[in-house]
């Protein structure tokens, strides 16, 4: 079996405000060598995939500086407070990016955004009666306009290429697992 | 609509190998007003379902640094050699990690692995028709063990947490959906 590596060594790179990068020094259980890895860490992410009662599933449009690029997404942020769960978290962030609620939040899925250099994960969460009760609630950095397309949609959506955001594709994923166990 | 921002700056701050981070300095459209963004400029990625006549999928179990754990995931790696096309990587990355040949390599899907602060991609394959011909080339940072599963084990290992890496559960999502229109 694969074995866990000895970490001889890390040093803190620098703190960039969405992550911090730091490097560590390892051994390896198989050769006895040692090698640099370059790690992220970076605090949990959560998305939520809002369901309205009529079936219809509450997208964002997005700017997106990583790609300069507008992607269409569910939405998404970081679990940055301590004091906030996940689901609070997911909660605060369809609230502040779509001025929408919901009734129940159902955790379906928690990935790892990348193992290989990122140390966190993201919880994914369906978000059932969705309905929108104020204005959005933008921060100076985002720019995000709402648009609701029906669930049954989403798969031409992510074939077609509408869709690219992996943790997004996740969060899909995951509605289809809970979908074959609990019909919506 | 949400429009593209403007970038006044980009400043690059440190070359990692696995990416590169750069700090730009883009005005927002709706405000008017200017922000920082980091962004990593990383070589795209690939990764490949490797499916035995047999119905089993070959995964590895991987160290990974990022998480420090051993994870179970389907072969992967970059595009780094410009000469070589996402499916050519995806052939030499399944006969390195596993030493497995395919017959066919069938592109699934592509993502973008995190819009927000990666310019990348990932291509996912679907490889036919594939068996063991050689012993795997492991490279010294790599500590890789092989293991084939049924194919139909793969929901369960999803939904218990056992396959966790985003950019492998959205590659089995584009196979979902491959499925649905080619029967395997």
């Amino acid at each position: 079996m694969v074995r866990k590596w000895n970490k001889l060594q890390s040093a803190l790179l620098g703190d960039y405000r969405i992550f911090k990068l730091r490097q560590d020094t390892s051994r390896s259980p198989r050769t006895n060598k040692t090698h640099d890895f370059y790690v992220l860490e970076a605090c949990d992410w959560i998305n939520v995939i809002p369901l309205t009662p009529e079936g219809m599933v509450v997208f964002i449009h997005q700017y997106r500086h990583g790609i300069e690029a507008v992607t269409l997404e569910i939405p998404g942020g970081m679990v940055d407070d301590t004091d906030l769960s996940p689901a609070d978290s997911a909660r605060r962030e369809l609230l502040e990016e779509t001025g929408y609620m919901a009734e129940e939040f159902v955790h379906i899925g928690t990935v790892a955004p990348n193992p290989a250099f990122l140390n966190n994960r993201c919880h994914s969460f369906l978000a059932l009666g969705a309905r929108k009760v104020q204005a959005a609630q933008l921060d100076g950095a985002e720019d995000i306009v709402v648009e609701e397309r029906p669930l049954s949609e989403v798969p031409t959506l992510i074939k077609n290429g509408r869709i690219t955001h992996a943790l997004v594709i996740a969060a899909f994923h995951f509605l289809h697992l809970y979908q074959s166990q609990h019909p919506l």
